[in-house]
């Protein structure tokens, strides 16, 4: 049997987001199906999150087992054959047995991005959030630098799947600014439900000034959901990075 | 009456074209039903250039006569609320009475975008060529510079409207890339059916060695719409400017 990673990006746009559900496409579920009719698969392929609907991707690592015999360098293109066009598969390469893609990823990288201008850029439309509203970048980057390091984000997340800590090492949260386009960057060991999109409205509370900069630490410390900002849309969030500690992908 | 003037930008996947046809849905009759139910226009706004279905518009200048007294910097927010989110209108100016979209215009720019990589960009699908072959960027430069200046580009178009004249004068053709992606950026004072499509079109046959930057004299020469390459797919073309020889739209 072999085991085998594949580097996808995908717009999440038209998709109930990553996992699998009887009743609705997911990204998870249209990549099942390509594998079944490429490779023959048995089981779904392991996605590297459960990004919900509408989340996009540009670095999103899966795994699967095959019998298939197709070389590693045929996986892209005979996917992408059967793919619909806004899921790519990019690369694909051999892993150990015990490979998993979410057990075995050491840091996962979240982007989310707003266009700032007066009016809509038609093409970002589900592609950013359209915030036309004044953003103090020095205090956002001042509220984003509270959230880094080790702590207890229980605050800062939906009620999803049970964890057994909401414990969690958030290495860093840039802002960066491209014109009108603003992007927030988060590297962490793992997110807990929602939490990237919580984080984010966390400063746009901020923004609001519903609550300065400084109360962050006290907002994390009270493990109480209501203090923090509301959850970011969709619409605004992208995977954009998920480490295995060595690289997977070679070029 | 008052003549307004808007600034506006579209996303033209959805849409056969700017211009209104009786059996389809179109960039011009899409607006005019905006400026219907939010100005009472009794005539069709007059657009600075016929774009066809799939062509995007980054920067698009159009022109209409109405008796509302909606003041103007109201016209954006009042006519987005009642359009779809693939056209936006940025802003809106008094111009005069004998102010014509496409007859005031003195220089139109196109900019045409191609994405490289070996596999597709599921951000850029209906939003630029995908076209995962080698370009000597060198060699089409050359192609682009030798079709700069005054020529009958009657080798270059497709049959349209009649035209008095094919003689157009290209001011700029200028290549820049930003890793995978490519930008073709043409300056003209007017530009033909299918010109720059065909233009982008006849570099490709040059990276395809069908033949050299130094026929390109020849071909313009001939009138010979055969020696010219293909027409360049419509998804990856923009209209990226329209200039009246004063700044209509200020900050």
């Amino acid at each position: 049997m072999r085991h085998i990673a594949l580097l996808l990006s995908f717009d999440g746009t038209q998709y109930h987001g990553w996992q699998i559900q009887s009743n609705a496409t997911t990204v998870q579920g249209t990549l099942c199906d390509a594998l079944v009719q490429v490779a023959g698969v048995t089981a779904p392929p392991v996605g590297c999150g459960r990004t919900d609907a509408g989340v996009h991707a540009e670095y999103y690592v899966a795994d699967f087992f095959t019998e298939s015999k197709i070389p590693l360098d045929r996986f892209p293109v005979a996917l992408n054959t059967v793919l619909p066009h806004d899921i790519v598969v990019h690369k694909a390469c051999e892993v150990s047995d015990d490979f998993h893609a979410v057990h075995s990823c050491i840091r996962k990288e979240y982007t989310y991005r707003m266009y700032t201008a007066k009016t809509p850029n038609p093409f970002l439309h589900n592609r950013a959030l359209f915030y036309p509203y004044p953003l103090d970048l020095e205090s956002l980057c001042h509220a984003a630098q509270n959230m880094v390091g080790t702590h207890d984000f229980a605050a800062m997340r939906s009620l999803g799947t049970p964890v057994k800590s909401t414990v969690r090492t958030v290495y860093e949260f840039d802002i960066t600014q491209n014109g009108n386009e603003i992007a927030f960057r988060i590297a962490a060991n793992g997110f807990l439900y929602n939490m990237a999109r919580t984080m984010v409205g966390t400063l746009l509370a901020v923004a609001q000034k519903k609550f300065s900069p400084d109360e962050i630490p006290s907002i994390l410390e009270s493990g109480d959901r209501s203090r923090a900002g509301a959850t970011a849309p969709a619409c605004g969030l992208y995977m954009t990075h998920s480490d295995y500690g060595k690289e997977l992908f070679h070029a």
